[in-house]
């Protein structure tokens, strides 16, 4: 949404002066109240701008950017999770490395009985791992792994926003998306996976047709 | 930008039997002109209703979602690309790993002699490498990147929006952010590099403060 000249002016007299009322508003900008009633009723509607009776217009502390970034806090997790690729902990680093390649994710999930989050491993714990020489045939992905509870993890009514906001500041490629076990408490019953792959997409989605 | 429940009865009237004067809108919703001025006055101003005298309103195209996608046309790649991470061809696959670890990246940029690109090795090229049984200290990554012309780029001035759709599309991490060299058809110069950590980086920054 672009703001025009005259809501601009409108917006910086409020954020100075409001609360304040139309009036006062028009006298500032020597127009009628007709005039800029279109102005104020965009402002508010957008929610730029909120209005009390006998009190006047103030500014909501929002601006357009952060109208964009409600809408990505709107987005939950578990409206563009993509299934989870899950391995047990015995698996061995060299099938870990074929079901990456097979299922085409960078990211396996570890769970135990149940679908029960244990750890992750990444393209990166396995590159590093077929570096050491080890017997990667002999090896479970159970020693490599990241283990519970160093794990990050985002649940499916998280916002998608939270989601980025943890790849990003854990430096990690994909969450597992869990809900905690009723009864069980710690245990996280794995029903998603959430990577960087899902955020780009989305990113894709939300600018189909505007180009 | 949500839209009132008036405002989505006027977009479905407009969308339906536009182009359509005020009146005739008023008439169809049963209330004034008066009424529905502030609201008409929302949907031209934010670009989801044209006007034009004499003819009335009609459907400029546009979505709230579309207004939105305009925004994320209008971020460039130049704005927020990341320095290359760049190897010759002759570099073993060995070091290549060291490299990728050093600088913490997922994908390294092959370049010759004045940055120029000839091709692209990702962390899924080294592991599968890596599993070969070959020498990795011998083996040079020109015998295992991703050779130009089949390497995806992107440029500064392009929208982050393709490059966004071109790493979901062509299911790659990240993309050489080039430049064409003048005088030297076909060559091009590596000025940075996009990856998937960019978008979602940009993700989280388009939401702060909007939760």
């Amino acid at each position: 949404m672009e703001l025009s000249k005259r809501q601009e002016a409108i917006m910086e007299i409020v954020k100075k002066e409001g609360p304040i009322t139309g009036e006062q508003i028009a006298e500032r900008l020597s127009l009628t109240r007709a005039t800029l009633r279109p102005d104020m009723a965009i402002l508010t509607m957008s929610g730029l701008l909120e209005a009390r009776p006998r009190v006047g217009y103030y500014f909501s502390g929002k601006t357009p950017g952060s109208v964009l970034a409600e809408k990505l806090h709107n987005i939950k997790v578990g409206e563009i999770k993509s299934v989870p690729v899950v391995v047990p902990e015995q698996c061995s680093v060299y099938d870990a490395v074929v079901t990456m390649f097979i299922e085409d994710v960078g990211t396996l999930i570890v769970v135990r009985e149940g679908g029960l989050l244990e750890g992750v491993i990444s393209r990166k714990d396995l590159l590093k791992t077929t570096l050491g020489g080890q017997d990667i045939h002999k090896l479970p992905v159970g020693v490599v792994m990241t283990r519970m509870p160093n794990v990050i993890t985002v649940e499916p009514d998280d916002s998608v926003w939270l989601a980025a906001k943890r790849l990003i500041t854990h430096e990690v490629d994909a969450l597992p998306v869990v809900r905690p076990v009723r009864d069980d408490a710690g245990s996280l019953e794995v029903v998603g996976r959430l990577s960087k792959t899902n955020i780009a997409r989305l990113f894709v989605e939300l600018g189909e047709g505007g180009g």
